[in-house]
């Protein structure tokens, strides 16, 4: 485990790690590296490993009816992805989960997912909060489909992630927001032209 | 607190409470009681109080960008409703909550939630697992709006809840499906066809 990933453990708990604590977290936690396009997780397949992005993005992606993809989430440097509905309950999982650019992460089995939790109380307390997090970023995220348009919801998304735009593809981005690629790019070129009137 | 929610608290962490514990907890709940379309949780207004349904039927909707109301929940007896992000985040609710039939809740307080938590350790891990399956089903409803069309998705929710069609006015059946009443009609039309023919 690097300093990534207990700096990101420690910001959310508002409390240190003692170095024993962090060594046993350590063999918990297994650096693994991912190529371009690669895919890690698979619709219908059991996945009982969580991931932690410490380079590079990922995408949780979907293929809906008509067989195309959507992406439901991205995984910037510091976020965790993988398919929480399988880790958690061991049934196939719902999602896909592959690499937009070259990236390295960490994975953990849901067994010693369970061991550090027994083990180290301050890991279950980070973890409940990321679990918390998740769930009321998933309420927010049903409510603004309802009440915000795409623009809104391309602004908001730019404001969190602002190197969005230079490394994730366009039609990826026009997926996320439910739209077609070319009312995103309407989208862009109006925000554009207001900004520069 | 009534022996519903304890039997629920019980046998979600699958232990159980001692007299002492669930007395303590007694002092927490506070029961209401709501008149049929009364409205007790308004998106924009902070609302730092959980509710447990002991009796009758609750929703949680959104008004969407066209002014009109979609249901995003039901809460029947047995479940916890209110409004997750406001209660955890202390910021404006965004989502609304009233009654479809007249009922009875249990109402919890932020402040109680959390003396709650320190004070019963079993409390604590009920509420994780309640909001660790609130976020897996949330996952599982994104999932689902993708793959699944709106006669899946219709007969998946009356799977889960048989007395929906006696119980819920179908506008807001539709409405939870995200399809137009005139929609739901055909389906259910089609289905019973299917069934008798």
């Amino acid at each position: 485990m690097e300093n990534s990933i207990r700096a990101t453990i420690e910001a959310k708990i508002n409390q240190k790690l003692t170095d024993e604590e962090s060594d046993k977290l350590n063999k918990w936690f297994a650096p693994i590296q991912v190529e371009k396009s690669e895919q890690i997780v698979f619709e219908g397949k059991v996945c009982r490993t969580l991931y932690f992005v410490d380079k590079g993005l990922m995408h949780t992606f979907i293929i809906d009816k008509k067989g195309e993809c959507n992406t439901v989430q991205f995984g910037f440097e510091g976020y965790w992805i993988g398919d929480m509905f399988s880790f958690f309950s061991g049934k196939p999982a719902i999602f896909n989960v592959e690499a937009i650019e070259p990236a390295t992460l960490f994975a953990m089995k849901y067994s010693d997912f369970e061991k550090a939790c027994n083990e180290i109380p301050k890991f279950e307390s980070f973890f409940r909060i990321l679990v918390q997090n998740g769930y009321l970023s998933s309420l927010q995220r049903i409510a603004k489909s309802f009440t915000d348009d795409a623009e809104k919801r391309y602004l908001s998304l730019i404001k969190q992630q602002p190197d969005l735009q230079q490394r994730v593809p366009q039609y990826l981005v026009a997926s996320y927001l439910g739209i077609k690629p070319q009312s995103l790019s309407r989208i862009r070129h109006n925000l554009s032209k207001n900004k520069s009137g």
